[in-house]
């Protein structure tokens, strides 16, 4: 579907009936550009697990196709079925995306009593969900580009200075990205852009992704340590900060990749607006405090062993740490509503509480509880 | 003078007369422990400016040592000194404790018109601020254990949880450290601990220094990115926030590692009492406010490259950044006074303020503008 040089999208269907999805395996990135067939459910479970894939919409579609394809391998057992639901649902606990993709599947599959046309059903409501998170991508782009319309307009020709953390662009939504929309955007319409770009510890996904997407697109960025925004934002560097969102609670309490709440305690403390791109999928409507939201704890090993390329070429795992040492692996963080300017969604820019998401997502927001 | 197991000085003399300088080569821990001595001005000139030593403190009393080693060299030379007074002060521009040491060297050798005098002065000048410095530490360590045993008292015996940024032990400081000097001395006390300790990208002085130090002491500890300390403190884990400072405005500002500012900015979200540990020699009695503390921007390459141990034990640098990708390296950031609970000195503890400092430093907060 996508030569390596023009791809733009971190999921896709190929082959003659268009039924073979395809990733990228992000976790050679940006060294190699790997690409590879999820043929089993199997292979999605592990792709999420392993961070072959990752990013809230992007592994909510990922899951959608592990149930299509789970639908494939035994379509007439419930038990096998359920079992799936259930490896699947256990592979991240975080990023809301998931457990609506899987209950979308779940009603929609297990309501079909015919097994040979679960498959079918199932691969209709992946592929719905997947356009739906593209298009919803697209029009946070929307919403979001006249924040940096505006801000180039007193800017007098200077680049409008963005603060990202983490990776929030199409590697991690399929198509255009969540808090990376609104740049590609402002790009295409010509504003000049300068992206500081989060390292993000400890797996380095601003560093390895967003840069790498940033690059690819020609837009000028800089990749600085998780240490430095606060530094930048004190000294006036930053125009405005963009990341993008987990899961978000319907008072617009907002988990990201951990750190992202000290980026907005410093965007705060300096005056500069503070923006979280959230696409509905990412909302959780049934929870009301992101006091709730469950924090992944992740292998210590991540902060132990750092991976790269060697001066000659080859991939290589290096130990960083002293021998014996212990770490602690804390995968997100929760910012307060209080500390968000506004939420941007596919519907626009909110504010970020249960009003405000109320005002733009009326049928969305309605207590099931 | 040490043997490697019991080493806990990061700088001493050796040799039949005690003149010879030795250092450990900090670029290396933890993987290895190299000593290597300091023979000549140009050997102190590239160990600060390569970091093989590192630390405010530290990097004062090795200048002190230069100069003492630029007196052997050639003593009657006016020119030269100059020389190397100009070369030592260009190395690194934040760390006040550096332009103390070079001014009070230059004052006592210059003063001196007998060549043949200059080396014996500057050495024991040099070897003065060695002593001074361990003894602030040591107090350090008097002055703000109280802080840590009233925590404990209002735990019931559970450990007090303290987080740090970057090495502030005796790694950077001779012996005892400044943010760690109350630690230890908590420690020895038998209160039980557990320190939290921010990996401090991009040169993790943290992970490769301060977890290899506590873990000689066998203080418990566990290494976190400088991500997590947000998150940590949101959720209660953190008692007490505990770092160095490598220049303290006669306000209260303080400057130290990049990230500093991100961490004081939480504490007080979440108030947490926020600490610097300061020996004097690290104020600068003539600037006023932070916002006049030059800050350093190292090389890119610290960012865009990692060193550590291989599987097969050998230590090797890797690429982690993507191919002609860009990145800025910021060393040190402000954190404003109105952050910080109060400043740790020899003198005890004083709010971070011109009034703060001025009651336990009256002599030393004279304006001399």
């Amino acid at each position: 579907m996508f030569s390596k040089k023009q791809i733009n999208q971190s999921l896709w269907l190929r082959g003659t009936d268009s039924s073979t999805v395809q990733i990228i395996d992000q976790r050679f990135l940006p060294f190699e550009l790997v690409v590879v067939d999820l043929n089993t459910s199997g292979d999605v479970i592990s792709a999420i697990r392993d961070m072959k894939v990752r990013g809230a919409p992007l592994i909510g579609v990922a899951a959608a196709f592990g149930i299509y394809l789970a639908c494939k391998e035994q379509p007439d057992s419930d038990r096998y079925l359920d079992e799936v639901f259930h490896k699947i649902k256990m592979t991240r606990p975080t990023a809301v995306n998931l457990f609506y993709a899987l209950d979308l599947q779940k009603k929609m599959v297990l309501e079909e009593r015919a097994p040979e046309k679960r498959a079918e059903i199932a691969f209709r409501v992946a592929r719905e969900l997947m356009e739906a998170e593209i298009n919803a991508c697209q029009m946070i782009g929307e919403s979001g580009y006249p924040l940096i319309k505006n801000i180039f307009k007193n800017r007098s020709g200077e680049s409008v200075q963005i603060l990202t953390h983490c990776n929030a662009g199409w590697l991690a939504t399929i198509k255009f990205g969540t808090a990376l929309a609104p740049v590609y955007r402002a790009h295409e319409k010509g504003i000049p852009l300068h992206i500081w770009v989060d390292e993000t510890r400890p797996r380095n996904q601003g560093a390895r992704l967003t840069a790498w997407e940033l690059q690819k697109a020609g837009i000028s960025c800089s990749i600085i340590t998780d240490n430095a925004g606060g530094y930048l934002m004190q000294n006036g560097n930053i125009d405005l900060v963009l990341t993008g969102s987990d899961r978000t609670a319907r008072n617009g309490d907002s988990a990201n990749k951990i750190g992202t709440y000290l980026k907005a305690l410093a965007a705060s403390d300096n005056g500069i607006p503070f923006y979280v791109a959230v696409p509905s999928s990412s909302v959780d409507w049934n929870m009301n405090s992101g006091l709730f939201i469950p924090i992944e704890e992740r292998l210590a090993d991540e902060i132990h062993y750092m991976t790269g390329m060697t001066d000659a070429g080859t991939m290589e795992t290096i130990k960083i740490t002293p021998e014996g040492s212990c770490a602690r692996n804390f995968g997100f963080d929760v910012t307060p509503a209080r500390l968000i300017t506004g939420l941007i969604t596919e519907r626009g820019i909110c504010d970020a509480s249960e009003t405000g998401l109320h005002t733009i997502f009326p049928e969305k927001s309605e207590r099931h509880d």
